[in-house]
């Protein structure tokens, strides 16, 4: 006991040297002087939503449409419905045409979002039980409509207008309450916001920050999930100010985390952990990964962040697929914030709950080669196709095989114990001068302990 | 032709030194040292026109409903359905839980206002053959929302929602291809604007004065008409240096008029012409009139400003009625801003076209009675009831009968000539010491100039 | 008292043998001889109402579209939208087109009409004041939607859907609290009825007949007012089986009326009192209106029968114009059927209430000389432009002139007793053999007894 | 070769003994001895599809309300929604307050019924991927609305309003164009259609029976799928005559299938197949199943038909589940006629999809222990918790095992050769004396065959 009080003793002192005693300046150099709060780390696994008027036509290309994934966003409809430069444009005219007429403009969506059917405590738990640590609502896309009361947005949020409801006060709560983290997405540009178009300055000092402030004091999010960000340098959104209030000053100082797109200049080099997009900054490049800050990689379960009406089964990824990716990501020492798109009336689509409790049965067997890992610095590099993969923690090694293999060898190791989690008898493992071959165990449809992806533990494995 | 040459270089010398020349400062004295345009005093009789998204429930309280006048406001419907102290708040409630349900708030109402018949070429020819010289058009009421694409008003304006078309800029342009004058309503509060609420301060720099100077140098309009001054004074609304931009540095300078409602303290003392409504200011004081300026009554054909749909035949004022009270207003020295409320698709209600055509039948035969005059200050005094008006142009007095009396007897004039207007017959006058009896006519159905009210020309009847 | 007690007992006999005693047989010889009751020939002025889903689209060309009278009926809006041989067919599309889109279908139309605002006991009112002795509503138009919740047209009818109410039985009941005589307009035929194309006889058994006896026993209307006929002789309608049951055995054998739109046969041959619409049938033929039975000309005060939220002011007849078709109608023998267009939200437009209110204000004066008056067999032809016409009442004649003229001649009469109705005062009138003049009184605006036409009364003026 | 000519001889006369030549006659004792098409009791697994106004508010029940299985349909809105006894009137009352409120009634989610992601092809291929064989969609549920342009049912159709399109029609082309068959759910009685309240004779004369033959003339579905028969005996239906037409006139005379629902007495006991319903009939009774005539199963994934929105993934069988229902009703001798329900904008959710695709993965491997067989008359009695089933298709016996059992041990066979279908490597069984012991393989995840259910195909084991 003496020993752990004086572990809490330290943790004190540290805390309050990292943090509390610290006043940071508006610049980068002191703003990235900030480690990421240890809890971001450590839970590796969040949700994503993206949920505004976007939801109401729901509707993007997908792959039959001959469009890569970049332009298969339902959430960008307005905007790429509107600019005949784009790839996808073609296709959102067609739809909108059809479905709508030329009479509807995107603004009128708003009488279509109704959320009627949201029921906040149960998206909560469908969160906890995939075994995700975070989640990260859209507070406001580029599209400018706010799921919050926001006095810079009036009428064109989700209380005035549209659900007549707090969406993003209501969830945080009910998902606070679960025991998980939660925070926004923000979008600092607006596509047509005229006050942005025509003077970027009034936009920032009258509209963005105010929001940004008024989001962070009224909920108080573990997370700042900026975007949109691409049209600036970070002066221009005056980006540091508001990290240096947020980390001096804010409510959430101590805890809150954010990422690292703040100015056309910052993504993988400033801010919070950095951030990936279908693996957008570090795809094909086996090193990419060895960022100097913990990073994140978000995605969908669909190619759409926003719900796409019109994705089939077949545009989904499957609940193998989505695991693997947990785990590639995961190995490489990132976090998954994996992403669904509820609907306009308020629900996440059963295949989505379907693809969460997969995550979660699994993780219920292998979280622990999950949490508060890091990637091993002797894993053989990171290729397409690889289906062995390694976290670490302290000095045991997780060996993670995604497709099941009699015998398995591996180098650089030499694990006191070996055992498959979820599995009670013992496994067959042999080695000398660290290279070791493990012998997966006779198990049967009604014996093996998870599906997807099985997870050897090798303890005290390394130094 | 010299005189005339001669006049016209005086003109130009009088309006260089009172108007051009000038620079106004941002305190009352100096504002109120600028004359309101002579134009306007001459005009004697506006449209005005309340349209917005209370156009789309169009409704309020009538007589039947045992409220006063001012309890009957329909364009009042958010405010007074909103505030349970209201005399009228259970009028409102019972209608909309009947009709549309807690679930309709005031804002979603924008989904019914299309204006889809809307046709401003239309309109113009309705105000012009009325007789009326100018328009007043709400470029934004109480409610917040905007007629014209206001940048401080995104998706809250009839471009980006409902009509999706520039009301304001439409109108605007079809009334001054008639040659008529057209300027617009603008209401500096917002009742339920969180910014107003929060930071008037804000709210004036960043939304309130931004789109008064927009609305300006946007549409150059004759007539700035300003109202929901009163919860704050002037120097919070900056009144003072908006009006000194105005008068200094807009494009309108030389020929705009505004009217008195700029501060809770301004109203029948500062600004350009005054104001009353339903009388309200000068009612039943029959000394009120003598105002030190031009002012107007405004005030609606039927008992509210913006549309009512359950007015019946009985709540609108007859063609005698609004005749008449352009004749009471005008001979006391003032202007009518008589209103209409067009409906949520684009409409006049026929009703009105039919009073306003009345007037302009009625105009056809007696404007030079009214354009151009001035009260006669020996009229005498007004009262309820009265049955006599006159209105004096240079040394012409008109004698206006609202009802067709045989003989009429008046006092202080000496006519050398006196004509029933639109009667080609002699009239019998006869008169000493200033004390005349003017003898009608016989006329029939078939030879009788107009109805309504009759008017008597007394040639250099006064000095 | 005597012989008021031997009137009513002679009357007594009469109509039991008029009406009671006699049994029709199913063919036209049988059913024209029954004498049209007496109550509807004496009544002389109706209101038309045509409401239904053409009120909620509520749009018709107008004389600015440069196509006929029958070509702006907005109630066709359905079958002119669908037929490109139709004249108004490109205005009816390029409407459709810019306001609804492709989508739409003309069945949509039903989530318009609410008909939240009606007020049968207010229309009853208006009704009543107007002077009409009868009203006559659509109880189903050509669309085939009914205002009754009838089983043949089960969720095609005002309670199933739109309103949700029961409007036919709703008004008739007001209007009868009123004292006034109220009936239903019904069409024979449905343009898209499937049923009526593929197979009009089972049409005819299935759905026609078990409506047209389920509206006369459900409400007991004085009036059974047939259309659309055209497409087939009246056996095919079984028009005399239907006619049959209606005298003999109906609840409103006694009184009930019904006009000759019972087959393509039978217009001005067959049936209850004949019809004319705008003067078809009977136009441009000085004689045609003596008809052998009583009749009844319909049409609108504007240029169609469904409200057309497009007609202006201009479009509308003015109250002069109502009045003298009254009078024109009247003096050659038939009634007159005005009708009224109310909005889908269940209003009477108030320029209509303006012109029945000042029908009614001419009644009040005048209506001697209208209800239960005939036509004078001895008047001048009739001639477009004529300003005097003649009615008859036992011995008596009444002159109504619809222009003032000073001095009326007449010839054909001796007077008893010449009075000018409304008016205290004497009248001059002079003849000889037969040819009178009458001098008009000097009157004024304030001692007129009325506006639009005079009507003088010649007392014992023929025998 | 000449074997197979005689066989096509034989079958040649058979099916003109059995179908062609006879005539039915409209009593049970004729239409029962008509056999079942054998393309039916061949095809094990049809697609049910729950389309129509209920799938607007898309909204019942579910297990978390505490009502049973039969009282969470969610295509029963309309009636639970009326009528105060039914146990799930409360939780429809409140959703539909809360939603809608009081203005909304039924007929009125015409308008949210739209269709326009409809894409019959995809459809088809779903359920083409699935192993499905037929496929039956509801033309008219108990509201009355149908799918098809039905002349009965005039502005009540997806043709006249809502999508307007013919679902019905464009949904069996694209099914046949796949080679699936393809049927129609029918319900004789519509809840509230006065038609049928009122005479229900009329009603079956004048709209039942001409529907009912206008769908089968019309699309010449392979199945006629009746409902909602339990108001009135068959006679009162006119069932016999109705199936003496179709089994004699009709164009699919020869190929028609049709059900057991045709009147309050027939349920089990005449028609065609016989039906079960979440087991309803032959539920507990372990003998139940030996059922005269080739009988089928209908269910939901979730607890309900028609989509049911707040259906969360827990209300969903799994696909192991709805995997062990096909056989378990498949080895007891019957037909899973598993249903889907579509949203009102035209897709199968997702959740859906994935359920098929993983029964049509199964099915890859396994169906011919599905396809064409029967039960094996032999099998242990059926008891809840079974793990082990037979099908017997000629002297073949499947053994399914819906758990994976290392030993599984059988009487009363003696097969000549054992194999696991989709494994290669051999099988050890033993036996003697009928009881025989076949030993699992050795599988890993990466060599079994499949999921959820495992099939031993014992060749030659019975006689």
């Amino acid at each position: 006991m003496k020993k752990r009080l004086l572990l809490l003793w330290l943790a004190g002192c540290l805390s309050t040297t990292l943090f509390a005693q610290k006043k940071y300046e508006a610049n980068w150099a002191s703003i990235d002087s900030r480690p990421v709060p240890g809890w971001f780390e450590d839970a590796k696994f969040g949700i994503f939503i993206h949920w505004g008027l976007f939801s109401v036509p729901a509707f993007g290309p997908t792959a039959r449409d001959g469009v890569g994934i970049y332009d298969r966003y339902a959430e960008w409809y307005w905007k790429k419905w509107s600019d005949p430069t784009a790839k996808s444009y073609p296709v959102f005219q067609k739809f909108h045409e059809r479905v709508y007429g030329p009479n509807v403009k995107y603004p009128d969506f708003v009488e279509g979002f109704k959320a009627e059917l949201f029921n906040p405590d149960e998206w909560a738990k469908v969160f906890e039980q995939s075994g995700a640590k975070y989640v990260v609502l859209t507070s406001k896309h580029h599209e400018g409509f706010t799921l919050w009361p926001s006095a810079q947005s009036w009428n064109w949020n989700a209380v005035d207008v549209g659900p007549h409801r707090d969406l993003a006060g209501d969830l945080i709560k009910s998902v606070k309450d679960k025991g998980l983290r939660m925070g926004y997405y923000y979008s600092l540009y607006e596509w047509f916001n005229p006050l942005y178009k025509e003077n970027v300055n009034r936009y920032v000092d009258e509209h963005m920050i105010p929001q940004l402030k008024d989001l962070v004091t009224r909920y108080k999010p573990d997370i700042v999930w900026t975007d949109g960000e691409w049209d600036h340098p970070s002066d221009v959104w005056k980006s540091t100010e508001f990290l240096a209030w947020l980390y001096n000053e804010s409510p959430v100082k101590e805890e809150v985390v954010v990422n690292d797109r703040w100015g056309k200049e910052t993504r993988a080099k400033h801010g919070g952990f950095f951030t990936t997009e279908y693996e957008l900054v570090h795809s094909d490049n086996s090193e990419s990964m060895k960022f100097s800050r913990p990073w994140e990689e978000c995605r969908g379960i669909g190619s759409s962040f926003g719900y796409n009406r019109v994705e089939l089964l077949e545009d989904y990824s499957s609940s193998a697929d989505v695991i693997h990716i947990l785990i590639e990501k995961v190995s490489r020492g990132g976090n998954l914030l994996l992403n669904i798109g509820p609907t306009a009336d308020g629900r996440i689509p059963v295949i989505m709950q379907q693809r969460l409790k997969d995550m979660g049965d699994w993780m219920k067997v292998n979280s622990e080669a999950i949490y508060g890992t890091r990637a091993w610095d002797k894993a053989p590099a990171f290729k397409k196709g690889n289906k062995l993969f390694f976290t670490r923690k302290g000095n045991d090694l997780y060996a993670i095989a995604t497709e099941w293999t009699d015998q398995l060898v591996m180098d650089g190791i030499s694990p006191k114990k070996v055992t498959l989690l979820g599995y009670n008898g013992t496994i067959k493992a042999t080695g000398k001068g660290g290279k070791w071959t493990i012998t997966a165990p006779a198990v049967t449809p009604s014996t093996i302990p998870c599906q997807y992806a099985w997870v050897y533990k090798l303890e005290a494995a390394v130094k």
